[in-house]
């Protein structure tokens, strides 16, 4: 039996009553609020101003975009200023961040064209299709002399592969190996064979074969749509003279990627899940709402962010490309074993439901959170600041 | 065949070159850069006194805190000033509502806390349970007299009701029911008989059994982990004598919640959808890669931002309460033909994959896609916004 009664707290510096009504109070509180606002955003303007002088510097002295620890001691500085003038540290860094972000994003939309061969000539093999048409305004912003070879243009190849220093296959999965096999005796000697499907193994494999100069198989974690390619991860597959690859790598990297080094096999073993269960997953589960007619609106009313999120994920896939997901969840005879594999588990699971195990249930989720181990916790971390995110901006 | 060739664009206002070197001509710039910011922490320290004394304002004179309209009028007019200034007006706005939404989070930490019928008795039943110690907080907080009755407290019924305003039922689902039946009969004329559990068609209707007086179904969409109250939404079945129980309606709104009144029966089977299939849908994944030791650490720096996010909620869940999530997935025999409903919609789909009938993948996510309609370009763009927010904050 708990009772208890808080107080209000004590208004530290009271606003003198009486002396005009509290509308009329607001009103002069909100001129200055504005007034404040205003020369905020002059600063923002100055700031801006000036960063655009640093973007230049680096630029003529081809410098790099990221400065991670001049990031974090200015982050750091605000943060103890912050604390002195009785401000909320972390709301602060939150501003900052935002303002870091805008300015990264404007140098690497400047620095990002920076060619690391400008002039080379790249081939881009299904250049009209969406990723390769991505690839190509990337190349063409970096000055590399582009050229596109689509399905028409086979009688073309001769003139099209002369000199070329890098040939591209953005084509789908299931004809990349024979794809290259066709381009490979058109290739000059030292150009680069590179592939960006999302397996590695085939393709890869593939392309070793019909060629015999330098091999790199990679695979960008995002899709056509991306505006910029800051912090984007791609995957490295190494095949053959990466030496002589290096180049394509560092070019990568000058668009801000990331690059992960990753064996083709396991490559595809993880992918089997982060991409083939996943999007069958999310694939299956829009399919049951649409078959049962679910109200999304009425649920989206009814929900926690959470839910809003969770649903956000399920309506971005269907926002996308059919046949890039259809790619990825037929690809392979082992990524069906892997579906069989999971809908047997979900039986399992509904059976141990129809039987009312509840306790059975308490403990198979307490092995999985304890296998999660500290990962839980960041998941609720990041997934909570991004809810809060969700809420106030939508 | 495609030939392009693009121009980097000229610099505007080239900095001098050659009078000084470049590390030197960027440290000055920072030396800038660092003055302007120190600036506009000054600036948001200013302004965060001025919100006080808002607050102060509004609290002397029991004033909302929102102001939805003043709100947006100071972002229309940010934006305006960014674009005249040359600064890209979505930058300013996102600073801006960080801003806004700060001081509106610490007004409601400050007026939040006003209670609507303050010295009103609130008997919370289940109190020392998670949920119940999170809404002793929030009563007594409002000045409310608040007792607890827990599983140890039934000898001290008598006293513990008498003369109390609102009795809320704090505990699991499964005994609400019971629960309600055992107090009604001490509950004193004219109090509020509510409940916050995560179903409401049963114990809606148990305690209308049980009581003659104003009775109101509560379901919070949030957990007890949660700090503020803000745009939270509680869903609220109405039952009996509404009238009465409007000031727990109203103590729920000055907290923050978005009240959304929804009718049991369509509660139950929307929360079937968006919380039981979910959480085991969910659960059910956690279990999968657990059973299969996937390498989580190895899949994150393998994966876009989008598998990070959809992985973040899976750990999310399991960094929670069990009996939580037990409770809403055995809740009732419906759920159960939902789940199977679900897993035969799965097996089906399996099915298409083993035949390799891509065309027909293709067809149904193409239906689901026009079904799903605007809300799929919606959530691309939410997904997408904090996809950004992710990508730079970890």
């Amino acid at each position: 039996m708990t009772k208890q009664k808080s107080k209000a707290p004590p208004s530290a510096k009271p606003v003198p009553a009486g002396s005009s009504p509290p509308s009329a109070q607001l009103d002069q509180l909100r001129v200055r609020i504005d007034g404040i606002d205003q020369q905020l955003v002059e600063l923002l303007a100055q700031r801006g101003r000036v960063v655009d002088q640093v973007t230049r510097v680096k630029q003529q002295h081809a410098l790099p975009t990221f400065h991670p620890a001049r990031e974090e001691n200015l982050i750091s500085v605000r943060r103890t200023q912050a604390v002195q003038a009785g401000l909320d540290p972390d709301y602060v860094e939150d501003l900052f961040r935002t303002m870091l972000r805008h300015s990264r994003v404007g140098q690497l939309d400047t620095l990002g064209r920076r060619g690391v061969r400008p002039g080379a000539k790249v081939l881009i093999v299904g250049g009209r299709g969406s990723m390769g048409r991505f690839f190509s305004r990337w190349f063409q912003q970096s000055d590399y002399e582009v050229h596109v070879l689509d399905v028409d243009d086979w009688p073309q190849v001769k003139p099209l592969t002369a000199g070329i220093d890098l040939c591209l296959l953005a084509v789908p999965i299931a004809v990349t190996p024979a794809i290259a096999g066709r381009i490979a005796p058109h290739l000059p000697r030292g150009c680069v064979l590179a592939d960006i499907t999302s397996l590695k193994r085939e393709p890869l494999a593939a392309m070793l074969r019909a060629y015999d100069g330098p091999v790199v198989g990679l695979h960008p974690l995002f899709g056509p749509a991306t505006t910029t390619m800051d912090k984007q991860i791609v995957v490295v597959s190494p095949g053959r003279q990466m030496d002589a690859c290096q180049w394509l790598l560092d070019q990568l990297s000058v668009w801000g990627n990331i690059l992960v080094d990753t064996p083709a096999d396991e490559h595809d073993e993880i992918m089997g899940i982060v991409q083939a269960l996943r999007h069958f997953a999310t694939f299956a589960f829009g399919q049951f709402l649409h078959s049962r007619r679910v109200p999304i609106s009425r649920t989206l009313e009814l929900s926690s962010p959470i839910y809003r999120l969770e649903l956000a994920m399920v309506g971005r896939l269907f926002a996308q490309d059919p046949l890039l997901y259809a790619e990825i969840v037929f690809a392979t005879p082992e990524r069906l074993t892997l579906l069989k594999d999971f809908i047997h588990s979900l039986n399992e699971n509904l059976g141990m439901i129809e039987k009312g195990e509840k306790a059975e249930f308490v403990a198979r989720f307490r092995k999985v959170a304890d296998w999660f181990g500290p990962f839980s916790e960041q998941a609720m971390r990041e997934s909570t600041f991004l809810v809060e995110k969700l809420v106030h901006r939508f």
